[in-house]
C-alpha cells in the first residue's frame, strides 16, 4: 500500500502521549484522512513520570494532503521534524487574512521563527497570529489591518493541549463527566477550596452570571462572595441587573414576590419600573450615591469596585444605562476583564458563558452550573482539560457554597 | 340553529364555578362537541364566599350525543337535573365490565341511588364503581368478578374537583407553575411547615424515592426525616435500595466514591456485590440482625418500622430479596401504604411516582422534585389542585429541607 | 366584612367572559389583593354567540389599593365605570417616564380621551403610551423625549386579550399544550395550510431562524419556502449565516461533513474561513455578485430580496459584515420587519425568538419549534392566544413541511 | 519510588492498543490506584494494520492491591503473564456467589482453563461465570444453584472490548457523539442501509418500543417495517399496546384525536375502554380472530408472528392479558428474544431500553432514538462501540426511515 515514490513528511510529538490518549488521537486523525503512517521511532515512557517521544512518517499521494494533515495534527502538539521558520503573509486589506491563514486554538502555542520556538501572546481560539515587533499575538480577524504579517500554514507551530501537560489535582479529577446524578457535596467542597486558594494567592476569579441566579434566590450568596473578596470581575447581561434591581425596589423577581413566592399581579411591570427608576438617576452608580439603591447584587458589584460588563442582547428590555449595546465593544470589555483569570464561574447563562469561553485560554479553570444538562455539556466540552460541569439548581448551589465558606448572608 | 324539536337535557352545576373557571370549562366542553346550550338560570355568587348555581339546557340532534356529553361534564361536577337512581349492570365475566361502564376520576365522587347521594369508597382514577352490600367502591377492571354490579352511565354521578371546593392555603398557591426559575427558599419553607403539621397531627406522609436521591447525596437527609418521624411510608424500586446498600458497604454510588467523588475502577461491580452480600444473609433485615448492615436509608426504613415496598422492574439487577417482582402484588402493596396519606413526596423517580399518582385521590397533597422539568410537569399536572412541582437538585433540596427542620445528619 | 364606609370603585367588563375564563381570572385577581367584591349586575350570555357583561364593585380600605387593582384588572379588558379622560404627564427628561406611567401589554388597547375610546398604534408589550398629534402610540422608555405626554394610571384604558375575542379556527385549537408526545402530522398540516393562505392573501410570514436549522439539515427546505414566496422576512443572528456559508463553501456544518456526517478534522476552522472569505469580498451580496456564493439559505434570502436582519451577540465569531452589532439598531430593524406580520415561525433560536416575541402584538400567530420542551414552553406562553408550540426536530419538521407543500428541494 | 522488594505482577495486553486509546486507559487505571508500573516490552504496531503488544509490570505494597488492579484491567483485555488455570469455587447456597466472584462485562470473554483459552457463552454484563459440563456460561446471581462452580478472581480471564477489535464501517463512525444539532439525513441513510443488509442476510433486528411511537404518529411506519420483514422481534410494555389499541378502536391516543389532533373530551377513558374490550375477548389474538381488531401495531406484530414481550410495570393500567407481570419471567422472555440479534432499535422507551441493554452483548449494534438528550446519552453510553444515539422526534424519524425504504404506509 505504501509506495516508495509517495510524498511523505515526518512529524515529531512528545509528552504524555500514551496515558493522555494523544497518540491515539493523532494516529486516528491520519487514518481518517485515508493516509498511511509508519512509526519510525518511539521511546515509550516506561513509568508514569517519563514522557513518550515519537517520530512518525506520514505518506500521501500528493503534497496537499500532507499539508492538510499537518494543520490537523498541529493542535495536538505535533510539529514537522526539522522545523523551518514560520511563513507570514501580508494582509492585503483590513479584516481579511490571506487564504492559507493559521487559525488558533485556545491552547498554549509556540511559533518556530528565528531558529527557535517563540511563545504566542493573548492566546484565544479562532484568531489569526500576527507577527509584531514585540512578538507574536493572537488577533481576531476583524482586527487585522492591511499590511499585518499573518501566520500561514501550521508547519512551524506547536501547541500544548492541557492533556499533554498533565498536572493532576483535585480539580482535574472532577472534569470527567456531566451528570445530574452526582453528589453535590464534593463539587461544593472542591470549588470552595479553589476559591479560598485563589483569594489567598491574590488570584483572579471571574463570575459569569445569568438572571436565574436572582430568580432562584442565589443573589445574596453571590453578593456575599463578592463582598468577601472571592470574586474579581463580573460578566453578565442587562437581564441579571434588571431583575436584581427589581428585587431590591419591588421585592419581586419576574413579578413573583421573593418573600412569599406568590405572583404579585401587576408585578410583570416591575422590571420596567426598575429600569425607569434607574434612568431617572442616570445610572446604577448615581442611584447608589443618591441613597436610593441600598442593597443587592449590582449594589455589591459597584461597591466592591470590581470591574464588570453588562453585554446587551436582542431580547433586552430597557436597557439599563450601564448595558453595553455595541457587541464589538462588549467583547473587548469582557476580554479585558478575564485577562489573567485563574478561574471562571459560569452561573446559568449560556449566552454569556459561550461568549466568555470563546476568549478564554484552555488552561483557565472553568466551572459551569446550570439545571439543563445540555447547556452544561456544551459549556464544559470546549477542549479544555480544566472544566467542571455541574447539573444543579444554581440558587441552592450558591447557598451551599456560601455555607461552606461560612459567609454571612 | 336551535330547533324546537331537538333532543335536550338539563344539567345542574353548583359551587365556585366562576372564580375556579369551572363554568368556562363546562361550556367549552359543550361547544367542542358541536352542541348548543342555553343557560336557563344562573345565580352568580355575588361575593367571594357565595357559590354559583347554574341550570343549563343542552341541545343535540340525537340522544346519543346528549348521553356522551353527560359523561364528559360529569367529572366537572355537573349532574342531570332531577337525578334518577344509578343503573348497575352485572359483569358477565371476570375482569370485564359492561360496555357502558362509568370510568372513575381521582376526585371525590357521589352516586345518586336510593333517592339520595351516596359517597364512593377507595376513590382512584380509571376504576369502575361497584355496588356492594356496604356501599359503593372503586375497583380496578382486573378485579371485577363475574356477577359484580358495575355502575353504567354518568347520569347519577356527581364529582367534586378540588377547584370547586377551593380551600385556600399556603400550599395551594404554590401549585400554579412549574419552573426552574423560581426561588427554592419558599418551597423549602412551605414543605417544612407542612411536614411539621402532619407530624404534629399524627398524619401520614409517604415518600416515593428514586436512586438519584442516593447519587446526589440526599440519603442522609432523607434518613434523618424518617428517623425523626416525618415519614410514614416508603415507596421505591430495587435500584434505590441497591445503591443505598452499595453506598454503605463499598462507599460508592454507581461506582463513584461518595467521599471523594472519584470513580473507583471496578466500582461498577459494587452494586452486584451488594446484592450478593444481602442474598447471602437472605434479606436486608437479616443483614441488620447479623450486625452486617449498620446504617443508611434502607437501614433507617427497616429500623423505623415504617411500611415500605420496593417494586420490581424490567431493568432490575438482582433483584434484592425484598423486591416485589409481581406487578399486581406491588400495586396492591403501594395502594395499601398510601391509604389515608396526607401528603406524598415524589423524589426523582418518574416511574414509581406515576404508579403512585395513578392510585392517589386528587385531594392528597403531592410534591414532585426532579431536575428534569418535563418529569415535573408530567407529575404535577394530574388533575390535582394539590400538586407542587419543583425543578431542582434533589440532593441539595433534601439537605436544605433537613436544615430547615434542624435535623442532625 | 364589607363595611359601608369602605372605599369602592365600580368596573365594567364585557365579552366572552365565562367561556374564556376571563371572569374567573378577574375575580381571583381581586381576591389575591385581599379585597372584596360585589357583582352588581351580570348579564350572562345565554348561548355561545352572546357575550356577557358584568358590573362589579370592588371594596378596599384605602384608595391606593383600588388604584392598584385597577392597573391589574385593566389588562383583562375591564375599565372603570363612567370612564374619564386619560391623564397624561410630561416627561421631565429623556428616557424617563413619570412614576405612575402605564406599562403596555401586547394586546389590542384603547384609551378613553376626548370622551371616546381611541385606538393605540404600534402595540407592543412593556412600552409607555404617548399622546401625539396624530393619536396614541406605544413607545419604548428609551425613546421617550423630554416633554412627551406619557399616559399615567390605567383608569382610562381598556384592552382586548385574544381570549375575549374568541375567533375559533383550526390554528387556535393547537395552542393548548406543549408536548413532545403529540403527532407531528397534524401540526405539519395546520402550518402548511396557514402558509398557503397567507401567500394567497398577499400576507406576511416572518421566520426567526437559529443555526440548528443548518446543522439538522433543514436549510434546503427553508430555502425552498423562501424561494416559493412563503416567507416575507428573515430574522436571525450571525451564527445561522456563518454556518450556512460554511456549509456552501466547505461542505461542513460545525466542521461536520454535511454529506457523510463524519467530522472533518480541521473542520472546526471552517466557520472562520467562511467569515474571512466573505470579508474578502466585503459582504455576502458582493460574494454573490462575484459569482463566488451560488447557493444556500443566505443566498436565497438575498436573491429573493426579502428584508432580513442578523442581530449580533456577545458570542459571535467574526462577525460577518451584515451583522448588526448595535443592539438598539438591531431591535429597530427587527421591529420594522415584523410590522404587519400575519405569522411568525420561530425555528430553534431562543434568543432571537424572545427578542422578536417582545415586540410582537398578541394577535399575530406564532409557531415555535424546538427540540427542548422548556424553550417551547417559554416561547409559546407569552400571553398570546395564538401561539403553537412544537417540540420536535426542526430539520425533520421543515422537510416534512416542504414535502406537504410539494416543494422541490 | 519503585522498591526491589515490592510485590509485582506482569500483565500482557495485545491489540489495537494505541489508536483505540486502550493503553491510555490501562495506564491511567494503574495510576489511579496509586500503583507504579514499568513497561517491560512494547512492540508498537508501526502501521494501521499492525497490532501492538505490551508487557507491563505493576508494583504494589501488598498482594491485595495487585489482585484488585487485575480485576480492573481485565475488562480492558489484559491478562496476567503466564496465565494459570481459572479457579472456581462452589456456591454454598442458592442465589449467592462466593465473596471473590468475577462479575462479567458485556464484551466477548475467554477463560484460561485446561491450559487453553475457552469462550464464554450467553455473554451479558453483571453476571457470574459458571463452569458447566458443556463449557463456561454467564449466569445471573439469582439463578445460581447451591453447588455451582463459580469463577473467582480475574487472573485467568481475558476480554475483547469492541474498541480493541476495530472493525471500521459506516455504522461505527456515527457512534461518537450525541447531539440534537446533527443532520437527521445521514442517520436515516445509515440505519436504512443496515436494515436492508440485515434483512438480506436473514439476520435479526429487534425493536424496543415506547408509547411515544404511537402518540407521535410513528406507528404506521413501524408497522410497515414489521410487515415488510425488517423486524424480527418486538419488546415493549403494557402502555405501547394499550395506546395502539386505543388508537384503532377510538381513533385517539391519550384521548387526543389522531386525525384532527383535537383532544376529545372523555377521551381520557379510551385507554380503559380498550383494555376492557380486549379483556372481553380474552386476548389481543382472540380479538383479531373474532374480526374485532383489524389494524395497527400490535395487530401487525401478531400477524407477522414475530416473537414479542410486553413487560409489566408499577404504573400500568389494566394491564392487558398479554402483559407479563412477573419481572423475572419478563426478563427471561426479553433475553430469549434478543438472543443472536444483529441490531436493536430503541425507540423512546428508557425503561425497556435499559432493561434490554443490560442483557445485550457489546458487539450488537444498537440505535437509540429519543427527544430527550439525557436519555440518549444514558442509553448510547453503555461501553459499547456499536451504539448510535439520535436526539430526534421519533414519529418524524420513523416516517423518514419508511420513506427511505420506499414502504407503503
Amino acid at each position: 500500500m505504501m509506495e516508495v515514490n509517495m510524498n511523505n513528511m515526518t512529524i515529531i510529538i512528545e509528552g504524555h502521549l500514551i496515558d493522555s490518549g494523544l497518540l491515539s488521537n493523532l494516529l486516528n486523525l491520519i487514518v481518517d484522512e485515508n493516509l498511511d503512517y509508519h512509526i519510525d521511532k518511539i521511546t515509550v515512557g516506561k513509568t508514569k513520570v517519563e514522557t513518550t517521544r515519537a517520530e512518525i512518517t506520514i505518506f500521501a499521494e500528493d503534497q496537499e494532503s500532507l499539508e492538510l494533515v499537518l494543520t490537523k495534527v498541529s493542535p495536538l502538539g505535533a510539529h514537522e521534524k526539522g522545523a523551518v521558520d514560520a511563513v507570514f503573509e501580508r494582509a492585503i486589506k483590513d479584516a481579511h487574512a490571506p487564504e492559507g491563514f493559521y487559525s488558533s486554538t485556545n491552547h498554549r502555542t509556540e511559533i518556530y521563527f528565528g531558529s527557535k520556538w517563540n511563545p504566542v501572546q493573548s492566546q484565544r481560539m479562532d484568531a489569526v497570529i500576527i507577527k509584531k515587533d514585540h512578538g507574536f499575538e493572537c488577533t481576531k480577524i476583524r482586527d487585522i489591518k492591511k499590511g499585518d504579517f499573518i501566520l500561514c500554514g501550521s508547519e512551524s507551530v506547536r501547541v500544548y493541549p492541557p492533556a499533554a501537560e498533565m498536572k493532576e489535582d483535585d480539580f482535574a479529577f472532577m472534569t470527567n463527566e456531566v451528570s445530574s446524578e452526582r453528589s453535590y457535596d464534593i463539587a461544593v467542597d472542591t470549588i470552595a477550596r479553589e476559591l479560598k486558594q485563589i483569594k489567598e494567592d491574590g488570584g483572579k476569579c471571574i463570575v459569569v452570571c445569568g438572571p436565574v441566579v436572582v430568580h432562584t434566590g442565589g443573589a445574596p450568596a453571590l453578593s456575599a462572595l463578592i463582598r468577601e473578596g472571592y470574586i474579581q470581575g463580573f460578566l453578565g447581561g442587562n437581564a441579571v441587573a434588571v431583575h436584581d434591581l427589581e428585587s431590591f425596589y419591588y421585592g419581586t423577581s419576574l413579578g413573583v414576590d421573593t418573600k412569599t413566592g406568590k405572583p404579585t399581579h401587576g408585578g410583570h411591570n416591575h422590571h420596567m419600573r426598575a429600569i425607569n427608576r434607574i434612568n431617572g438617576f442616570g445610572s446604577i452608580k448615581k442611584a447608589m450615591e443618591a441613597g436610593d439603591l441600598k442593597e443587592g447584587l449590582m449594589y455589591q458589584v459597584e461597591k466592591s469596585k470590581i470591574p464588570y460588563c453588562l453585554a446587551g442582547s436582542i431580547r433586552d428590555d430597557g436597557p439599563l444605562p450601564e448595558t453595553v449595546n455595541d457587541m464589538i465593544e462588549a467583547q473587548s470589555q469582557y476580554a479585558q476583564i478575564i485577562k489573567g483569570a485563574d478561574m471562571i464561574l459560569m452561573l446559568s447563562s449560556m449566552l454569556h458563558s459561550i461568549g466568555t469561553g470563546n476568549m478564554t485560554p484552555s488552561w483557565v479553570k472553568t466551572v459551569c452550573i446550570d439545571i439543563n444538562p445540555a447547556v452544561v455539556t456544551k459549556l464544559a466540552d470546549r477542549g479544555s482539560g480544566q472544566a467542571i460541569g455541574i447539573v444543579s439548581d444554581v440558587g441552592l448551589f450558591l447557598n451551599a457554597l456560601a455555607g461552606r465558606l461560612n459567609l454571612k448572608l
